[in-house]
């Protein structure tokens, strides 16, 4: 089944759109499976049943890539967290894409190698050494026949462009996607240039993902649009935000926020923030439209859903949610009856429960 | 390995902590498997993968109970969900027990037999009608031998009474649990005066489950204890609340609440609430300590951290969690690593990052 | 002109609604002329035309009550506060009669004499000797022929009482106001209770004020009204809450927020919370109406506006006021116009402008 | 004594700090002499002793300036709201002047005349029409031999500069003030730009008013003086903002905001807030520092205090008012005790006790 299906940039040159999944690391922390602070994804060698049942979910929910889950999986980042395992990174990349791969045919989706930001570039390392990791990376990437390559979670341009430039070799289709706002990357690099470069790398996809909530994400997209259109060149786009809302975190994103890691909940988007999300992104002109940290299976459903008029068709596990709170609608109590309309659920302004916390928070330095 | 684990009332008796499990139909409508509204539990059989997977992460995180996915599933209640699926109420309790079981035997887990309350006594069916559905779903669980029993999820005592005098019959342990606050059950039946009856009907577990939020739950458990000890009986006691702040909702619970049931988010516990929550349950006396909706398998293991100090030991998903946030010690800012201590996450007091929302609601009627 | 004014007890048989006036000692303090600690009203002997005004503010705004401000001048208070000034009690208890009288002739108003609690019976001081202080008081009452009485501001029952007993040798009418909520007085003498007592004491109107808001006073004004009535007896009733909302302070009243006395503006009630009282209290049966701390004239304005159906007419003040902003309806911008409707401004949740702040406090004790 | 006052320039030139005023318009309102809509001044005719007063609070507080109560007394604009009561714009600011000078005299403040932005202009009347508005206005001003003039309370710079260019004939020192943010004036007429039409029109003094909170109000004047530095002129700096917080308010100012004007309560400033505001203005080389709506009294107060450390003394009003909660000091209760002291305060977040009521609002447009 896998031989028919259209590749990505098929799908995008047709003006699909294609729906990326949510956060693996935030998700399996929560689950077990993953630990706060080195965040690593040896879980997909030592519990590939909870890494295959998250693929799967996001399946259901309209998924049509399934990210390899091999975030920080550079052997310069694995480091301590995976050694005493006795697990390599090459070990972990090569089970990642056997559980993506799996699940992936068992439906409309597509494999996605992932690569994210490395500890040498930070640590000042040689292009050289930078693009030797990458290439190690990639050789898995290669020999598992992933459909396309993502490049992620980077917050310097010049690393990306590193990054695009050895993934490109693959011949494979290439996305880059930085972690940064309106304002752009860390080193005063703006949304416009950033893309440029990235299309002048070699990525077929540039957009942004993490950091910052989906309204900031989209906006900063909107403005790499703009850059690379500006420049007479093209791409498509792509969006991947934090399931949270986050209007109070500078540049550097939700990581300087207070609540991060561990008490984020009630900054967690509904599945109608998700909508509107969707909408917003839809009519930027992004047609590859995901989630990173904080977005859930749920969160997914609810793009996919949104975008259900435009597709045509509705995902797996909308057989289990009615559209807008249709499911309501035979409740015993009228009041809860009432909530199954649409216009219920976009107007809803949703409490905390906590009287005796802030709206916003002062983000740390 | 089954036959050694020691009952749930050996342990009751020699005091020690049973953690529950968390809430299972709120987290599968999440991931994609269950439709709010109906609550049915067919996926244990259409999706049982899904199923046992929550299984395994609320045991990694600590449980010591898998409670057999069988929430609403009397036949009076399954009705059309299942009907197309030409699914009985007997396949799915059958479904359900194997895959609590199988699960439980891969750690220190009891199989409790659940059953909730029924639409035939809201109906004014008479009590042999009643008692009828009752009987059915519990000659599932002695075929599969579960080991003990919950009648978990009653609005009205008297129903539960019913339930319990089925349940007893079959000579296992009997948990029964009240959805109520302080004020009582919705009859005004005060928590001691249910928990007598419900002692006098042949519980050996009393508590309260679901509805409202866990201080509120705690007191109204403590409640019941002072009621059964004047009263000059003796009984062991159980929690098992909302995973949500929920300090407006009146004595009919969460369901009045404008945010149930798709925009709780915001209500949500961090795991430092489930901390706080644990210690206040162990402090009143109480010995069967879980969740119910909104409780995910973090949650779990934040009440298992928690009592770590009495039990002596941690679950399994702790050696993915460092205790009080120590995970971040490493982390390369320092704004972050300041983190890593329990002082900071006790006092943290989260933000919302929605300042256009109110703190509480008015509950719906 | 004073001589066919109708008495209060008059007006209150009639059933006659009584507006009263509002808190001298906060607006004053604002405006520069009490200091907040000691909170004494040496400014009616220093500047008098400050004072004057306030009273005069009040009677425009629909008051039928210049209560002097002699707010803790018993010379056991006042004591250091004063000294240096070489002012005695006995002149500002004086000079504030002067002031009262002036304005209450300039329209509809009676003049109260007021005492308060006195250090004296914080420090056991004996039966005789508190009653000594409040005989000096009278005096000056009696002798500049104050229309009736007012012991307010009393945390204690016991000091009440023994406050009435001296006030009603005058012959004048008296009303005992305590401080307390729903659940009674310090010591847990119940608001029944405690009515029940101060009308066998000799006090015609009996009531609450200060310490909580205004539906936490009504409430308690409500209970008194049921114990007295069980009682066979009969009184008069009436309230004088703080113009704050303070819901989440406890017994011993807004003084153990940590908001108190210096960063209350955020609990400022509107003018519409304003009425919302004043129909509430009317409601209850409470006819002499008015409030305390933080009660300015634009909100007896709108208490005397709630309640001008009932009355018939409208106070002065009103003609710069139109009913519900209907003094908006020819704003040059229609969303500003549109705010000239009574339904705007009931349904209006203002926001704090504050969002890094909570939305309750945790009392101090 | 006035003779030997130093005038406004004098002060600003040897760079000592001028305290203005609050709002009258506001303050009035509440205290029932002024009508919200039409927002005239008639009051310093009908009720001389209210206005009076609020000066002699203002002059305790510490303002060097009586601004006359002259807001929108053009006779274009009085129109209605006088016509009835047979009192002309002329008469208004005669009485306005004589109040302000009565005042003043009391100590050291000079008397300011005032003129406001003209129905007329917004009318699309010439110039010349508009400017015989001013020059009407101005007549009285000179007649009264008032110290300085403000034009103040304009959001369009053109109407400003014709205000300037009329009150600079008289030879008496002219501030200009327009109604902006950072972002600028509504024809996107940036703050330096702004700053230097008008310094070129010949205003010696340049700021902001009203519509906006005293940061933002500290930023536009920041960005006026730099336009005023970098075009190599010269100039004097005025501010003086809402007393409210309205991070929320777009360009517009705050009439957008849907609490305007009744329901404005929760937005006050603190008297700390006021603190903070002072040390802003003065950090941004600001010398002429006073309120505007909202401001009251012990906001003014508080910028003294403030600022006494370099001014040398502290305000009349400080009489009655400890510097930082110090009058705490002697309280009966530990814990209100413990707020006498700078650190307290500054640090407190205060809370609304609104807890169904959001953090900020959605301007209407």
């Amino acid at each position: 089944m896998a031989t028919i299906k259209k590749g990505i940039l098929e799908r995008l040159n047709a003006r699909e759109v294609v729906i990326g999944d949510g956060g693996f690391v935030i998700a399996l922390e929560k689950r077990g499976y993953v630990k706060a602070g080195p965040w690593t994804p040896e879980a997909s060698v030592t519990h590939p049943e909870a890494v295959r049942q998250l693929h799967r979910e996001f399946l259901r929910a309209g998924s049509n890539v399934m990210q390899t889950f091999t975030f920080y999986s550079s052997d310069d980042k694995l480091g301590n967290s995976t050694e005493a395992l006795k697990i390599t990174g090459t070990q972990i990349n090569e089970a990642a894409c056997d559980l993506a791969r799996q699940v992936a045919s068992e439906g409309d989706a597509l494999v996605a190698g992932g690569v994210s930001q490395t500890p040498s570039y930070l640590k000042c390392k040689s292009e050289t050494e930078v693009k030797a990791i990458f290439k190690k990376q990639l050789e898995v990437f290669v020999k598992k026949n992933v459909d396309f390559l993502i490049a992620e979670y980077f917050e310097h341009v010049e690393e990306l462009e590193w990054a695009v430039q050895v993934l490109k070799t693959s011949g494979k289709p290439v996305a880059a996607s930085l972690c940064m706002g309106p304002e752009g990357e860390m080193h005063n690099v703006s949304p416009g240039e950033c893309a440029v470069r990235l299309v002048k790398a070699g990525a077929q996809i540039v957009g942004v993902n993490c950091h910052c909530d989906p309204m900031t994400c989209v906006k900063a997209v909107k403005l790499m649009k703009e850059g690379v259109e500006k420049a007479g060149l093209t791409a498509h786009y792509m969006v991947q935000p934090l399931g949270f809302h986050t209007p109070d975190c500078n540049c550097q994103g939700y990581l300087n926020l207070p609540e991060f890691p561990f008490a984020l909940e009630t900054r967690s988007l509904t599945r109608w923030d998700a909508h509107k999300y969707a909408r917003e992104a839809y009519k930027a002109g992004i047609r590859f439209i995901g989630g990173c940290c904080g977005f859930e299976p749920y969160h997914i459903r609810a793009v996919a859903e949104e975008l259900a008029p435009e597709r045509g068709f509705l995902p797996a596990a909308s057989e289990k949610h009615g559209m807008w709170g249709a499911s309501l609608e035979m409740h015993t109590k009228p009041w809860v009856r009432a909530r199954s309309r649409r216009d219920y659920w976009e107007h809803l302004l949703p409490a905390s429960g906590r009287p005796m916390c802030p709206s916003l928070s002062t983000p740390d330095t």
